[in-house]
């Protein structure tokens, strides 16, 4: 056993979205992805984890800034998706499915080159209570 | 003080929705109602809770049978707000704004209905957590 | 306006149950009550919110002490219900199906006898998240 | 029934706190408060939640903008309350003992002059999950 | 690190149970389990967050439909434990104690047959809010 | 795969502290800490989760009795921590700085001392619900 310890900050935005694939004809994409096919979209509230795993700094007591880290989600994540349509306003998800594991490797992707590379980063993602990810597993 | 009891019944839906008044040029809708205002739509994960006043039956103890109340939410609400987008799939909204006010009064007036008369009835609607609403006040 | 302050206690108790009319047959029972109805029964994980009414006392700045209230909660109602069967363990069940609506009506005329007369009263008991009541409404 | 629509707005601050009365000697103030009393203060995580009561403006479809209560809010209160010592950082409290019916009390006081007089309000404040106090009831 | 993603499903179940070793005397088991070991039993909400951990199909974005996932869980777990008691209605706990340890090991080994087996499976169970299990640690 | 579970028990603790380095100047401590700095302190109620991993007793069915993890973080924690100023009530935070981090820390290796050293042990300390910290990670 090391000293690392996590340290966990949690956001929220709302966004529409919805499931398509654009390869698939129209009975295939509703059979797959049902109601969340709906072409006019639907949307959720979003709440967002971020982990971040190391040692804490002697003379601060942190492993991260929790200010820091809360202000760095918001350029990097919040300030784009937030009241945003994951398909029409967000050029990651123009070729790919914006379902939750899908989103939550976009997130963790952007956060990753914006954090220190010692600090090791997990996302969870809820789409709703009772359906969520988490990337890496 | 009578008997009377109050019973309430939990439900979701998700759905994308925009604030926009359409008397409006589009900086006076910015200028309003912010990144609401969003062109291609955001979403919320809803939270409805319906309340329902009245006095138990002395044979089986219940207000109203909440798997029934729960199944006139599904059939009256859910079927048509759940993944669906509130401005373009409802006709209730092609004139009247999303705002969580007029959706829970919307609402109401679809349950009231479909109810006992003799049964008070008042719809709490979550956008958020943080941001709720209640009809009649 | 007066300067009256509401306070609330939430304490919990878990229980077994099963809804039943002995006066209607096997096939009535299970018609209305459904799963609920189940001969071994079945149990929840009730939480109970108490309310309280009344003017701030000048010197202590309290409605009520709700570390007092949360020991008369204790005496009369979570020692007699926690770890129960409601309809074998408590008398006021043996005629009187465990409704959620008649076990909130049980519990505040229980607690009303312990309270201060000048204080107002209300009960709210969650069956599951989903399944709540209110008494008196 | 009128047209009224209540909206609620949910915030939150941290603090500390001591109840203590003055006018009292060590050991009533240890009988009376208990824990509650140490010397040296204890905190919470206060979650507000604000409710406002008024009809629809028919041209936006709120009741009052909740981005602009939430300002409210934060300017009259979170500024104020939000990381600091309730008895020794705020005037309102050196004769007043901070309990949560007397916090919730002077934070409607405050609140109250801000907004429209034709808005009803009322405040909730939880000092704990289990803990929470009204005004007015 | 692999492109693995873990997708959580909650689903939830009420059930009646007591914890009862029959091969000790009356009072071995007061002793032990305390008021668990009520004879009529008692009940809980038990909240089930099941995870399966795999690589997102690059077709459909999801590791497994979630929804598929939920009516798995429903098929082989809710239909069986939802509204039961566990001691008497469920032969899995004719010789095992219905602990929340024990609870989880038997939902683990029903979901395990019914799964993928490239897909990883972890169960969590919440007994009440403050005492909750997973399984495999 | 073993046949281990792990257990959680969850329990709070209401505290004040604040952030502070003695060995740098007010403006360094003010603009590392911010507002956490505040010389008066501030507050939290702190949530607690308590991991315990083992094989389940065959004869209980339990890895530990949550009723006695319970009581150890009772008398090991609570009792020392609860309604508690960190900095100033607590010797174990004379020189190092109260932050989730270092709380969680000790809180580990005051419980590490009481359990069975074949039982791991984790620790989730949960500042505000959107700030939380695990130690070990």
């Amino acid at each position: 056993m090391n000293n690392k310890v996590a340290v966990y900050r949690k956001e929220h935005f709302n966004a529409a979205h919805r499931l398509h694939n654009s390869m698939w004809d129209a009975s295939t994409n509703t059979s797959v992805f049902g109601k969340c096919n709906n072409a006019n979209y639907h949307g959720h509230n979003y709440e967002l984890i971020v982990k971040v795993v190391g040692e804490p700094d002697p003379e601060t007591g942190f492993v991260i800034d929790l200010k820091l880290l809360s202000e760095v989600i918001e350029e990097s994540i919040l300030n784009r998706f937030d009241h945003k349509n994951l398909n029409l306003d967000l050029e990651e998800f123009t070729k790919v499915n914006p379902t939750a594991e899908n989103i939550a490797i976009v997130i963790y992707r952007m956060l990753r080159e914006k954090l220190n590379p010692a600090l090791e980063l997990q996302v969870r993602l809820y789409e709703t209570e009772r359906n969520f990810v988490e990337y890496p597993a």
